[in-house]
């Protein structure tokens, strides 16, 4: 008697979670320290102090009243124009509060924009390998995902490609950079072709064509590698954050979208996500982690323990002679899986208590992700078992 | 070129928002101290100590990476088992943290149970006078919104007109009690009547109907009036709640639904409602605020404030001649309007910087709704205004 809809969402349930719920079975079984879990994007290295600090002056101080009240569905005027003001100095834009609407994080961020933009057959583009959950926050407003498959050389987007999939149905193609799964940030030049292409197919076809730009990663580039801002490349760019990552708040669900002015119709995006906001439910997002992240829109992420754990890592990886992606950004390993059967390594993995996601699960099979975004000890404690798959693959250095 | 769904939502936005935001303004022009704003359902009186006292502990020893990160998308077991029992302990009922799934606030509460229940065309009921946004809940989901006109005697429900709106289609009845707008309380004798009707429907058409009990001024029941616990009294009935008003915090997005497991589907829906959780962009429920409200679970809500308010605003009001309907829960007065026109009421009303919201907005024209968590100050110092609205309309003492 459910939704029909639902139904077949349950029968496909994410692989990512049911593989964090039997990391929390393996763990009961064989103790926490014997299971390598790689499978969940959950930040291990706790918030920045700034965090606590924000919390704790916030709750000592300030009018209870106000900081768990509501306000407009935006969110607080002066937290918006906190992060308008951050985004202009780093950016030269030119936002105010009236560009920023706080969210539920980045996921409902997505949702809002989309259900913005779309009428039911409005297509969305996605560039595989890409976050599993685009496809159910584009079927929640009866959109179809349209996928294009990968670029497996540098897994840039390839606007060639991506030009044989745009119509008039087109109403917007998802970017994630950094991007996960594979790590790769997208660089200005291969940000600059996709532009072109898509103001030709704008001219074209006599429509507006958004770049809806998820960046929950954006903070996490290392070695200085720069993480172009969209919006500046392109005029119809709407972009979703979230501060999941980047301080380790993945649970409080804060984020925003930046809905700039110059964008077709910006005004009438950011009313219609306002409105969006309120009825999916969110009807704003958390109010004290708003606060939080006001007195926080200048602290720079501490990128120095996942740049650890990347080299450690790849080179453990290579050296067991696996190919793999060197990452970027976010912190995400994109693994080539010796022949290519993604499923099958990752059973094979679970023998050696390694959890891995199949590639699959993000319409990129052939390879698995491994998140590393967890302690020094689990990725050392996990080569053996690597060594082992690798050996079971015949690879040798 | 934005989605037609939204565009009609943009046109006619909730005017409660829509007076909130005049508010904001009259406020800014006249002083906040000269406006009398009833018209928004935010609790005025701050959260109880318990609730820094939680924050403040938890912040300062427990380990971050726990307090802000991912979990199930249900929510903590911990959490979810301790509002089970404290249930139990209530109502005499047998949850376990399997029927607890924690949201984001009721709004996202009643989200993901119509997103699991619904499909396309299928209806579902409110009585009037009722929460606008049920519609646009229901509407997301494309499912239709039926309305029973109100009971204007004691706006209780009324089976035998009820049963007239029921059909193969139907799938679930919202309640909300105690009631917004009209602070009426259902009785056990009045569910119990319509709980043998909708038994009946079931059998004579052969579905399941469901009860969707909104539950978020549950706390608030004045001199130990009984707020029935409606899923004993029906098997089919999910409940939403939500702290917004029992603890203050309607910021902080903070709720729960309750799938039993012995309704129709109950595992079924139960894992549906996970999956649409994760799916409509919450993921999971404020992850800092699951735990305070773990420790908040049997903080009693201090009425004391409320029900003053509630005498002096209904006395002040019946004293100018007025007709009110007795608030027994909740923290509104529904208000007859003289002739019938709260269109007009309302816009007299802001004459003398009185804010309240037309019936029309809930269903139920020809009254408004007063929200009275507001200051003593604000009822005494309105009363000059109120006074002369009623000699504006003829009354008399």
């Amino acid at each position: 008697m459910i939704s029909e809809k639902m139904m077949k969402l349950a029968s496909g349930n994410s692989a990512i979670r049911a593989m964090f719920e039997e990391g929390n079975r393996l763990a009961e079984k064989y103790g926490r320290e014997n299971v390598y879990d790689f499978s969940l994007g959950n930040p291990n290295f706790p918030a920045p102090h700034e965090v606590k600090d924000a919390i704790l002056d916030i709750i000592e101080h300030d009018d209870p009243v106000f900081v768990h009240g509501y306000m407009s569905n935006a969110g607080y005027p002066d937290v918006r124009e906190a992060i308008a003001q951050s985004l202009n100095r780093r950016f030269g834009s030119a936002y105010n509060a009236g560009n920023i609407i706080m969210t539920v994080g980045a996921a409902s961020g997505l949702n809002i924009i989309l259900k913005s933009l779309l009428n039911p057959g409005d297509e969305v583009i996605a560039l595989a390998p890409f976050f599993v959950e685009y496809g159910n926050y584009v079927r929640n407003y009866d959109g179809e995902l349209v996928i294009v498959p990968p670029t497996t050389d540098d897994f840039q987007p390839d606007p060639a490609e991506i030009a044989k999939y745009i119509n008039s149905k087109t109403r917007a193609i998802i970017l994630n950079t950094p991007n996960n799964p594979t790590g790769v940030i997208y660089t200005a030049e291969s940000l600059k072709k996709l532009a072109d292409m898509l103001e030709d197919k704008q001219r074209e076809l006599g429509t507006s064509i958004y770049i809806i730009s998820d960046e929950p990663y954006r903070e996490l580039a290392y070695n200085g590698a720069e993480v172009p801002w969209i919006p500046s490349i392109y005029r119809n760019t709407i972009v979703g954050y979230s501060w999941s990552k980047s301080l380790s708040l993945p649970g409080e669900r804060i984020g925003y979208v930046v809905i700039p002015t110059e964008a077709d119709d910006g005004q009438l995006i950011f009313d219609a996500a306002c409105i969006a906001n309120r009825v999916i439910g969110s009807v704003n997002a958390p109010s004290l982690m708003q606060r939080v992240v006001m007195r926080c829109v200048d602290v720079a992420t501490d990128l120095s323990g996942y740049d650890a754990n990347r080299q450690l890592l790849y080179n453990g990886l290579t050296d067991c002679g696996f190919e793999a992606v060197y990452p970027d950004g976010a912190f995400y390993l994109w693994l080539k899986v010796p022949g290519g059967d993604d499923a099958d390594f990752v059973e094979r993995a679970k023998k050696y208590n390694i959890l891995v996601v199949p590639g699959a699960s993000f319409a990129g099979k052939g390879y698995v992700r491994i998140a590393y975004c967890v302690s020094a000890d689990t990725i050392k404690n996990s080569m053996p078992g690597f060594k082992k798959l690798a050996e079971e693959y015949g690879l040798k250095k």
